[in-house]
């Protein structure tokens, strides 16, 4: 089965699942759970419990081996959302209003910790000791999930970051989460701590170059394809790793203009001007570069895997070549 | 030793602990570190790790190995400070500005975040199989938490509730993760279940005592030990189990009365209505009355406890009838 045979597989299977989380006994206070509900109905890729599932059906266990390790991550990605869409003060998730602001910034809160709290309850129900080595794992790539969330916020305030920062903070914000999906599933199949390692760095540099792409196609993505305005990031002065290259790429002369073209209110101008900014720096070309040489990492890690992983290749190439 | 003896031996010890966490390695953004020392820092009576690390030690084992499951308790603990005090909106913690108010909202939800993982962490240092019947309870007992904020949140926006509902709400908003603390101490001893369960049930139970004897020292208190002003829950409408005892034990001209207080302004009168109503009612007998039932559970719990419990009997009484 190729990628999106893959997906029409396995996503029904598991939003069955999902879907039966969060629905709780009474006695207990809906509100509490019924934001979380709603978070998970407005959908997503569900990228991350796939790929613990395909992991793990790679080394032969079953979709209900894994489901659990899925749920967890899938649940704490949505956590994840509920908090973050507060720090970002982001009024709309997926088309519809946030949890904050449909129901109140108290909810939001609350209602995030306690998905968090049941995301870890999915690991307990494995048996020892492979329960306590996945929570291990899965507690540790938490704390970095909140590093990254907070280097994203404290970047922000500066005037510029370098690309080694850059790259720390994309790696712990986003692609932890999917090197931990796919260590989960490895886990629960019974692999090697080596072995599970290897998947942990396949899927960390193929989030990287997922997250890369994501700044390419902002700038230079098809609007129809996309669905988001081109040149977003640069109406607002957001500090992509297109902005970041072109700056460390940049002579004198061209650092000043930069700032002026900063100082410029959203507009077709500050647009153009950025793009002959990246053209003169090249910083398209070394975007991709580094996108690619991520992709390359990650086919790198999946070499040393048995078995057939050409779903897992053309995961990789689809994260960093998508146009939408 | 008696209580406060044991209180000095204990204290500066743990606090020597907890000081150590939260100091991050280079490398780590400290800007989500930080705020955990500074609420840690504040103090606090520490009564819950205490409690951990007493049981264990009534059962033969160490302070060293009871100290990783009382960090996480009292890290946890620290953690539903700093998100709760964002939803009560409150701008002081033991005298000091709250961490949404020192920093921003978005650190006091990270950071809060970030707590909480630590605290689960600790308790990935038992071997197993402790270490997962540790994190099983207490994953529970976070959600019970989350639970009883929102049922606390749910309350507030309610004209009356009944005294079952709310000895449900401050069980699990508060009592639950004494009784958690004291079940830690009893597992890292190494006790049968059923004898960790025991210890559990006594410290929710003197948990409920003192939580209801909170609300008697608001109305009852002398200020001068109290440190708070008498009446402060009055002025604001507080439903306290005496307000909710008043109205489940008033007739229909009393309600009447009561809703009437309920529409005074903050003042003397509105106190010494209240107070009259509460006689009228017998609502301070019959609320001193389920803080005793309370306390006396505690004490048969700890009945079934081998060994000298003196320190856990004068724990339980000094809950329910301490005077400030």
């Amino acid at each position: 089965m190729n990628f999106s045979q893959q997906v029409e597989t396995t996503l029904p299977l598991f939003e069955e699942q999902l879907n039966s989380i969060f629905y709780t006994p009474s006695g207990s206070p809906d509100g509490l759970y019924e934001p979380g509900r709603y978070l998970l109905s407005l959908g997503g890729k569900r990228l991350r419990p796939a790929l613990t599932i395909w992991v793990a059906q790679h080394h032969g266990k079953a979709f209900n081996d894994a489901i659990s390790a899925a749920l967890a991550v899938e649940l704490f990605h949505n956590f994840s959302l509920m908090h973050d869409d507060i720090m970002d003060e982001a009024p709309v998730r997926r088309g519809q209003p946030t949890v904050h602001l449909r129901n109140n910034l108290a909810t939001g809160i609350l209602s995030g910790d306690a998905m968090l709290v049941v995301a870890y309850q999915q690991l307990m129900k494995y048996p020892n000791p492979l329960c306590g080595v996945l929570t291990s794992h899965f507690l540790q790539t938490s704390l970095e999930v909140c590093e990254g969330q907070q280097w994203d916020m404290e970047f922000q305030e500066r005037a510029m970051v370098s690309s080694t920062e850059y790259l720390q903070m994309i790696r712990f914000k986003t692609s932890v989460l999917l090197g931990e999906a796919a260590r989960m599933g490895a886990l629960v199949a019974g692999v090697s701590a080596d072995l599970a390692n290897t998947w942990y760095k396949f899927a960390v540099a193929a989030g990287l170059a997922f997250q890369i792409q994501d700044d390419l196609l902002d700038c230079f993505g098809d609007s129809t394809k996309t669905g988001k305005q081109s040149g977003g990031d640069i109406l607002v002065n957001k500090k992509t790793l297109l902005t970041i290259l072109a700056w460390e790429n940049s002579n004198e002369d061209q650092k000043k203009d930069a700032q002026f073209i900063w100082s410029l209110p959203p507009s077709v101008e500050k647009i153009e001007r950025t793009l002959a900014w990246y053209d003169a720096t090249q910083a398209k070309q070394k975007t991709e570069a580094v996108r690619d040489q991520f992709l390359n990492e990650a086919l790198k890690e999946l070499s040393w895997i048995e078995g057939d992983t050409s779903l897992f290749k053309e995961m990789a190439h689809l994260f960093a070549h998508r146009d939408h």
